[in-house]
């Protein structure tokens, strides 16, 4: 049990801490506070929707903590100027630094003198294993199944519900497990490859390494990257929809998002037309079908998100929920039926 | 003016030796012999139908060259292990080495140091420029007009195409440039970032920043990558495709194949359907058309290619051609005549 403060200093917010409210959701026993002096004071509730009363401070030296959490997870993951000193003072109070950004704390001198003297270790989870190369196109070839969440864009729950669909599998006592493709799904779940840091002749071939390496699970639940329509990320998605020859999917999307964000002028197609695209490209590898999807409603309320839910269901012909606020019971039920129906078709 | 010497020991075949193939047609002058013992004595010609009568020769001893190319560009991107002995002895010879591979020659300690005590220049052109990052999906705003080589398979013909576009629109006096995304490109034209060896996140980034250097060219011949539908490399394809935003695409593959080469079991998709699917794909960021084909018919009696380019013609209704069989004047006329298209329907 690490003792965590994560770093979200001006950015406390869902959008900007993504990487923060992850590690609330998912490691919320181990995070003691948010240090963000332009908020101190309030709660991670108040502000992030999620994390009750995990305090917000403006000083590291107001909380007990042994690990220092990068908690944002920017475009080009720059770490912003203004954080080298918090970083600074943490590594001088010796904690651990665990870091999800492009920029690689490690690479700067300052601080990987300043963390050996002290004994620090710096943890850069974004880092590409040396060993990446290219797919054998092999996953495809395995005995479990496969279930990718894909999105419509950026931060739009594919993490988040595969880590609830792959709960709701182990609860049913079904072997399944997460396999994390991005920096916050790493940090929850301890192992795993931030593709989109990958070289990217070989994003299909890390994924593949990954899948390859829990095979023997009944389920994998593989965390999404970015879009197929995202003009900054689209290739991170194909490599790795491609490297994990998935035999189902489920489409995430935010209700009420109609354009890609922080990008200008980049309308999103409806959400029936990316199901086509994605189980298109999907099948030049292995069939592959949309079989349920998870809608992010936290804009909306209790009965706007029902009906959400019940229209897109319609539209879509298949199950979906918001999986914090009904459960992945419709979803993980849609796993099991087309994982049946597969093993079936594999026998005949 | 270098005196190249093409190291191509024991794989000096057309599929192979491609960035040998790249060097032979476009730095011809320059290219004083291959270097493979198991074909010494015979041409250029004889092994690689290309090259007339350039020699093969079994030793660096037998040629006078300044210069040493790396001529292979295999999956993976290592260095044969045999091929060692061969690269110390031309960098103790004082041969400038030109590498394309993934394997950085400059990262290895012994040709490191070797070169440094010799004053030997290595240049690994498939390095990734340290500023690359994300995409700010700008292509789409420039005046240039943009034609995307695109395929169904790796070697099909996306480089050499777009060279042949290239020389055949400066042959009318028109303001073009060709943009190297790929090691034997960026041999060619001295410059350029080999997409594929770009963290996946900065693919779109990098193509941008390339397209962006030259946005005051009247016309971009952008080389292309991979296949939207290779399961090693899909997503290169997309971020390049998504990062230049082309107004026009040239679709090249090579008559009678059938299967995606070195991957077992991976059916092309007839080309109709591949025409779709990158203009459907491109059009998520902005309005593409594939305009004209370049078939490599290589494997064909002149007869047969003739009635292949007629018949891909009438199937796609689009022009085609094999620009070393036939010349690029009828893709030139296609590509001047949508960009003359294009103009008016924004003036309007």
């Amino acid at each position: 049990m690490a003792r965590i403060v994560v770093l979200t200093e001006g950015r406390t917010n869902p959008s900007d801490a993504k990487t923060a409210c992850g590690l609330i959701r998912y490691r919320r026993d181990e995070v003691v506070a948010l240090l963000d002096s332009t908020q101190a004071g309030r709660t991670a509730q108040e502000v992030l929707k999620v994390g009750g009363a995990i305090p917000i401070v403006d000083s590291l030296e107001k909380v007990e903590a042994d690990t220092l959490v990068i908690g944002i997870a920017p475009a080009g993951g720059n770490l912003p100027a203004a954080w080298k000193p918090v970083l600074r003072r943490a590594i001088e109070k010796k904690l651990t630094i665990i870091n999800g950004l492009h920029y690689m704390i490690n690479d700067d001198p300052e601080f990987r003198d300043l963390a050996a003297a002290r004994g620090v270790k710096i943890l850069d989870v974004r880092r590409s294993p040396d060993d990446v190369t290219v797919s054998k196109n092999a996953a495809r070839d395995l005995d479990c199944y496969r279930v990718h969440t894909v999105g419509n864009d950026c931060n739009a729950g594919k993490m988040s519900s595969a880590c609830e669909i792959d709960a709701e599998l182990r609860r049913r006592g079904r072997k399944s497990e997460f396999i994390p493709t991005g920096q916050t799904g790493i940090m929850i779940a301890g192992w795993g490859i931030a593709v989109d840091r990958v070289i990217s002749d070989f994003v299909a071939g890390a994924t593949e390494a990954m899948v390859l390496s829990r095979k023997e699970a009944e389920f994998q639940i593989i965390e999404g990257q970015g879009s197929l329509v995202h003009p900054l990320y689209s290739g991170v998605t194909l490599s790795l929809l491609h490297g994990c020859a998935p035999q189902a999917m489920v489409m995430c999307y935010e209700a009420g998002r109609d354009h890609i964000r922080h990008v200008k002028d980049c309308k999103l197609p409806p959400l029936e037309e990316l199901v086509r695209l994605y189980e298109k490209l999907a099948a030049y590898i292995y069939p592959s079908r949309v079989i349920a999807f998870c809608a992010n409603t936290s804009s909306l309320t209790a009965g706007a998100a029902e009906a959400e839910i019940r229209t897109m269901s319609e539209r879509l012909g298949i199950p979906g929920t918001d999986p914090y606020r009904f459960g992945c019971v419709k979803v993980a039920d849609a796993v099991l039926e087309a994982a049946e129906a597969w093993k079936a078709s594999r026998r005949s």
